[in-house]
């Protein structure tokens, strides 16, 4: 490879992820030229890697010719541990939940400083939120976030701060000495409140969910109406639920165990 | 490339799929000598491939150095069409016929040979059953297949008789005639039905789901314990559900349209 000081293979499987990263919730159906300029590859690169993603099912073709992830791609990522494990053993309480409380219904997990949403059940009474699977939100401004910005390492509320608490209500709390004392709220409280934070006229509430060994791996949570939202009622629902979801955590991991020592 | 008489380029994106597809819902968990057998590549380009996929996201590692697959390459998938338009339209119904059936409830495509499932709600009062999200199924043991066979192109059905149709149960149709004229059946009733063809016990009735332009584009079902189903009942939940899901994806489709032209 001389003139070229890159790992070959590196470059070409960089670039053919580069395709990947083209597509988000804003853009999931793209052109050819579409994909290659948001990809920042040449055409003629970006023709060659779709094909080839094509014929292998990560990307599929429709009859204007535009292309959106495949439906190998997904089968494939269900397969993470986050769906696989977290997600299916959280489903059933989670449709419990949403049957009881009529309102919108997240289970989330900490990527970095964003809340990803692993989970969203709603109903025809909750109030319309954007929140959606494989959604991200940030850590200060939602239940979900707060729980799991309460028992993260130390160093990522601190970075949280440097990045700037962006401010989305009046309500959203902005002030990291404030911020501070109100994680510590959530953490003897065992719950998290987020008023209006996000937006006006929505309540969030969330709980923590343990993993097997006790560390906080998911956050659940409810959001309401703010005006009829009784949040003592909404976390007496939630606890249970999710400590039925480590439980059946528990008992994946044990069959599993059960499994490898045959 | 003196020496390599392949695209360089395709090989190395080949094999970095291949990675990916070591995995499977049996092999969440690898280490990375069964990632290099399992996608039959020498262990130092399993090296090499496994560490740039785990920078990118789309594999972790876990404290055992294990590999699965990463959160970045799960919620890139849930952009496939498949997820973000089908069964985001569909959830809250799906709820909805779970929360009144308390059975299984399923939404599934058709891809090539095999009925997959797009999603999966269960209550604890259902019918223990093997589906998942992301799992497949043949087509003409199931509800849901029957409903999608039925509107397959012809060429379907004799593909999937040429292949074999494999016995699960005493009542499975295996004769290429009969499951004809059941999916005749399927077609002039408008609903499909399985009784313990798939699996002892178990009951699936399905409808099928029409997309915007009409066309059918995938199949809903629920799952009950045979002895106690009632499949007049079900139908009666299951052709309203269908109805709703294909006008939202209608609305979806009109909405999407409507930011196009501004």
């Amino acid at each position: 490879m001389a003139g070229n000081s890159r790992d070959p293979g590196r470059s070409v499987t960089a670039r053919a992820l580069s395709v990947l990263t083209a597509f988000d919730i804003d853009h999931v159906r793209l052109t050819l030229t579409a994909i290659a300029r948001r990809a920042g590859i040449p055409l003629a690169t970006a023709h060659r890697l779709v094909r080839e993603l094509e014929l292998w099912g990560a990307l599929e073709r429709d009859e204007d010719g535009r292309y959106s992830i495949g439906l190998r791609l997904w089968e494939i990522g269900l397969l993470s541990p986050v769906n696989s494990r977290l997600r299916e053993a959280a489903l059933p309480h989670m449709q419990d939940l949403c049957q009881h409380t009529h309102d919108n219904v997240h289970l989330a997990v900490r990527v970095g400083l964003d809340v990803v949403y692993v989970e969203k059940l709603t109903t025809p009474r909750a109030i319309p939120i954007f929140s959606r699977s494989g959604g991200r939100l940030p850590l200060h401004s939602t239940g979900v976030g707060k729980v799991l910005l309460a028992h993260a390492p130390a160093g990522v509320l601190h970075e949280c701060c440097e990045r700037g608490l962006t401010r989305y209500t009046a309500y959203t709390i902005t002030e990291p000495g404030r911020l501070g004392r109100e994680l510590q709220t959530v953490r003897n409280r065992g719950f998290a409140q987020a008023n209006e934070e996000m937006m006006l006229g929505s309540c969030s509430v969330a709980v923590p969910v343990h993993g097997t060994d006790g560390a906080v791996i998911a956050a659940l949570g409810v959001v309401a109406h703010s005006a009829r939202a009784d949040v003592g009622r909404l976390v007496k629902a939630l606890l249970p639920a999710s400590e039925a979801i480590r439980q059946r955590l528990v008992e994946r991991e044990r069959g599993e165990l059960d499994l490898l020592s045959r």
